[in-house]
């Protein structure tokens, strides 16, 4: 098939679970009282956002069950060992916590803008943002533990979540370490991509697997496809964010660059001899202009620092496909595999 | 027994118990990489705390199981359904949330001291102090879910927990809210005191009889003996803030009072027709000197406000050690109702 015919199949299937997933969060993160709080932790949800990881989660129960897409009920959805889970829970927690971990990483990164608007901290104010992070953190424990599944499913499950929040909180706090510390290596860096994004990613199918009663080496697999898409994901929003201009991007453009966060293309680029602290006079945000960004841009395009960036990604997705056999072979897995193309070759 | 008999045997109680739980901490938070985040998850557990939650898990789990105190192995602790349970674990991870909610409430309330120390944001910073929190917040439903309770059990166990957050999350919100409103009913402020404080100790009690496999009437009595004795601690504590100095408390005395913080006390003293907000010249901390407090608290000891709190906080306590009724009669049940009476009867 070719790329332009996978990329509409991907969007086609990722907007048809976004509509259901949007739907399943206004049940799962109700508006109630107290009103600002809850209005807070909804602001990020209602933003929009792709839901790639939901999407992911709902795909691994559909290759797994071996039902046609979208013709089963994602509430009441068969397991392995013949039980009905909600699944849709375990989708909707996944993406429950990828607001929780964004909401605070926009305060402690000082950002000001998130899927073009204000971020949360900004909008109301640290205090409500901290507040509505870790509301978001209980319900998605709340969501995963409620599934209905098989108990020693759920358990494994919940705990399997845990450990990815752990793992989280690990990878931001390399991340923040890296801005302060003069060496950085490639292999600390991906490190640092695998706690920070990647085991999210990872626990979108694992928890799914598990809830489902897949067997170990099911799970494993799953959940390395989770690890390499979401690493190569990773690396594509370091390369998206010198390439695609702002206002597509819904916030500005070479943001890392300019706060002089490490990523494989500088890493790459410093290895090459360029002088990463000078492509850019300053590293106040609202100082730079979009063409000082593109000469950037093109000094590190030179060096084959985003070619190289844009391989280790294509690499990794490839790796990422291959974990996918242990699944039956079907349409759910087919999408699963176009997605981990999607990663890459999406705009933005 | 006498009242200073009774406090006696409720600090060797905790004492023994607080040993064993500072070991296990060591083992449950232990120190890794990345070392400046684990070294703030750590910090605010190492800078002491009497382990009230955990030591009332501990006893709760000795009384269901109906053993001598401190014989049996927390660690393989015998259920009722014959299982091996991990119910230090369950208690180490209520004194994790506490620490977890205590670091983010610092921030947000921007209190520079806490147990004698500066608080996480100040001895770290923010950013460091929220991702402390978070990563402990993941800890604790990590040692939850890995308990070895029939899984049944340890799946209604994480569910509770998470429901718990999800209400001290709620318990600030209003918290934060009240200090920016003119009128706050008593019935409000105590319904705030029940999900900022008290459904801690309800989870403390509950999580540990559901792994326990207890029936579901035993869990929710130890549930509301929690709650009672929750809410009567920290009415407790708005009367030790205003009542003792500032040395032992570890903070400033009257912090509540000069930031204008409501508490049933000044709820009591404003239907008295006490202009609070005049008690105190300056709201701030560095400014007001212990004279001043004095002053102020005289005001509202004349008004009876200060003993409106203490009848209100021991009527709580009765309320709590009814509900023990529901346990075998043994030493740990006895040590639970002692808890409660030391609860409002400690000078800090």
């Amino acid at each position: 098939m070719s790329s332009d015919a996978t990329e509409e199949r991907v969007l086609e299937a990722v907007r048809a679970r976004r509509t259901l997933v949007n739907d399943a969060l206004d049940t799962d993160v109700p508006m109630q009282s107290p009103e600002r709080l809850y209005e807070a932790t909804r602001y990020l949800l209602e933003a929009g956002g792709k839901r790639l990881r939901p999407t992911v989660a709902l795909l691994t129960a559909e290759s797994l069950a071996d039902v046609d897409p979208l013709t089963a009920d994602y509430r009441s959805f068969p397991a392995l060992d013949g039980s009905e889970v909600d699944v849709m829970s375990a989708a909707t927690s996944i993406e429950v916590i990828q607001s929780f971990t964004l909401i605070h990483d926009d305060i402690m990164d000082d950002d000001d803008l998130r899927r073009g608007v204000p971020a949360v901290h900004r909008e109301y104010d640290t205090e409500t943002a901290i507040l509505a992070g870790d509301t978001l953190y209980a319900k998605a424990f709340e969501l995963l533990s409620n599934t209905g599944a098989d108990p020693a499913n759920g358990v494994a499950a919940v705990s399997r979540l845990a450990t990815t929040c752990t793992q989280i909180c690990e990878g931001q706090a390399l991340d923040v370490e890296f801005e302060h510390r003069d060496a950085v290596l490639p292999e600390e860096y991906l490190e640092m991509v695998e706690l920070k994004t990647a085991v999210l990613y990872g626990a979108a199918t694992s928890t799914t697997a598990l809830l489902l009663d897949a067997d170990a080496d099911v799970v494993d697999a799953l959940y390395q496809y989770g690890i390499d898409a979401g690493r190569a994901f990773q690396i594509q929003d370091d390369v998206l964010d010198l390439t695609v201009p702002s206002e597509q991007l819904g916030k500005q453009r070479g943001s890392d660059l300019i706060e002089n966060k490490e990523t494989l293309i500088t890493l790459h680029a410093r290895q090459q001899g360029i002088d990463v602290e000078s492509l850019l006079e300053s590293t106040d945000i609202d100082a730079v202009s979009e063409a000082a960004v593109e000469n950037a841009v093109a000094t590190l395009d030179e060096a084959g620092s985003i070619e190289y960036a844009s391989n280790t990604a294509t690499d990794l997705v490839e790796r990422a496909k291959n974990h996918l056999e242990v699944l039956p072979d079907n349409d759910a897995r087919s999408l699963l595999c176009d997605i981990a193309d999607y990663l890459i070759t999406r705009g933005y």
